[in-house]
């Protein structure tokens, strides 16, 4: 059974219905980063959202459409860390049960996030075993809900209220975004934010941004076809290590995608560093590629333009933080 | 010459006349710290002000009432870093040359941060001399406008628009804060804050937060006449290391304010920690005092009340931010 495809109007009835659960996060500018980046930059410091992550948007806005009699069952998820706790908090709000299966490698604060809004957690070790296989089994045994990270049309939805957010912002100073960038892993987020400015400001150009080599976004673009990544390749950014663009956010994606960028880890690194001195935001590696993209990678059509960045996530231990600013 | 006291109506002016020149900064919630404090916290993120404090808010008000015919001399201030910035940023802005006056200990990134806005820099042993001199002097010589860092009403009411800018934030919710707490060195915020509330949240009892041994507005304040720090006392807070209230600040603070808070550079350092993990910014010392006291100094009236809580600064080096993140 194909889920139908959302539309810009699916998005602006999710901000509608998750008003008031999630926060307004500022746009922040820094003319020591547009200097580096030779464009104006429009950051989207999205990682000061509740849960330290966009995530709890669609994950608001797909809990809140699951029918008062279904609830009780609760919910399941799978999950490096963010969205887990963009649906452990949703849960929570809701006064569900939910359980997650996380990777036995997720970083602490991540795991912490999640037991603290009261979530079961299910371990698993993230070469040897299928998460979503996991969860489906768990899902089907407790009658819950199974809530996808990415490949739903609610969480899509509710990801890009963000976009839809930020051009309002940009628009209350009268200035349109040529260019947007936005941290991609299964392409919740990016294909959300595609369907809000399709309908409110259509002439921006929108690209991903991935780990180097770990950039199945890129190449899928680039190809006009679902490419995966080689299994087994790292990257300093959890958070967005999935192997291929999912059905539902390709299909979305493919048309209204420019294409992507890629950033090295020690780019990564570098921007975490910049955001830490120039905006005095803590990032986590996945949520700062947006920026290390825009600082070290912009794609040429962009220099000089008017780009919106897009902080996704903040979760980082604080040991690994300090080891990055160390350099 | 006695300076005349400003008002509430010079605050609403001020903001007046900054608007467009600073950020709006965010309210944050988190329940993890409201359940630390005992007390729902609403947080003032001034730290995401652009030059990294409040700071900005001030110079710029002050540095815009300078007639055209006098701007070209420049200004003069002196500053242990956060001011500095604030002034060099806005003398930049009017294209007005500015020599800061400031301590060898300062932290790097504060340096950086003025030069970065092509001011220059006058250091001085803070030991053994005097910087007001020092600063006096070289304004005398260059026929430059002297800038103080608080006691000067220009620079309370702009300092001032911080509060006036919380209230709307929070009348925006529906909600009124029953209490406000704000890191205080010379003053010039707290006072200008409480400017601000006199006239738009009257009944919200403001609260000094000081280091623990450095406490002159605690004890002034108790004393209902100016007492000051013996000399020679350190804290971690290098950002609020005034040595009493000045005058303007305390015949201000004298009359609005209910008292004050201390905090020990063990409970700054933990309160960093807990901004980063939960509220994922990036804090200085001096500008999460307010932000220990409400965790873990908080007035008995206050606990289980809506409390403001208002971070000034994030200038810290990377290097001491590593270092208290390891705890």
């Amino acid at each position: 059974m194909a889920s139908p495809l959302p539309t810009h109007d699916d998005v602006v009835q999710a901000a509608a219905r998750i008003k008031g659960h999630v926060r307004q996060t500022p746009v922040l500018r820094s003319r020591a980063l547009d200097e580096i980046a030779g464009a104006e930059l429009f950051i989207k410091a999205e990682c000061l959202q509740d849960t330290g992550s966009f995530k709890l948007r669609g994950a608001t806005n797909r809990l809140l459409q699951i029918p008062q009699s279904q609830r009780a069952a609760g919910v399941v998820a799978f999950s490096s860390g963010n969205h887990a706790q963009g649906v452990a908090r949703a849960a929570k709000l809701l006064n569900m049960p939910a359980l997650i299966v996380m990777p036995s490698d997720a970083p602490q604060v991540k795991i912490n996030g999640v037991l603290a809004d009261g979530a079961e957690i299910h371990s698993y070790d993230r070469v040897a075993e299928g998460r979503e296989e996991i969860a489906a089994d768990i899902a089907r045994q407790r009658g819950a809900v199974l809530v996808s990270s990415f490949n739903d049309p609610a969480i899509i939805a509710g990801q890009g209220t963000c976009g839809l957010e930020f051009i309002e912002q940009m628009e209350a100073t009268g200035q349109q975004l040529d260019h947007l960038i936005c941290c991609t892993g299964g392409g919740g987020l990016i294909s959300g934010i595609a369907l809000a400015l399709e309908g409110v400001s259509p002439d921006t150009q929108i690209w991903t941004a991935e780990p180097q080599e770990h950039d199945d976004w890129r190449r899928s673009l680039e190809a006009d076809e679902i490419v995966s990544n080689a299994p087994g390749i790292r990257s300093i950014c959890d958070a967005i290590l999935t192997p291929s663009p999912g059905p539902l956010t390709w299909a979305i994606g493919r048309r209204l995608l420019s294409g992507g960028c890629r950033a090295t880890d020690a780019q990564v690194c570098e921007a975490m560093r910049q955001a830490f001195r120039h905006l005095k935001l803590v990032t986590e590696p996945g949520g700062a590629a947006a920026l290390a993209a825009a600082l070290y990678a912009l794609p040429s059509q962009a220099v000089g333009k008017r780009i919106g960045v897009v902080i996704t996530g903040a979760n980082v231990d604080a040991s690994q933080f300090a080891d990055i600013l160390r350099g």
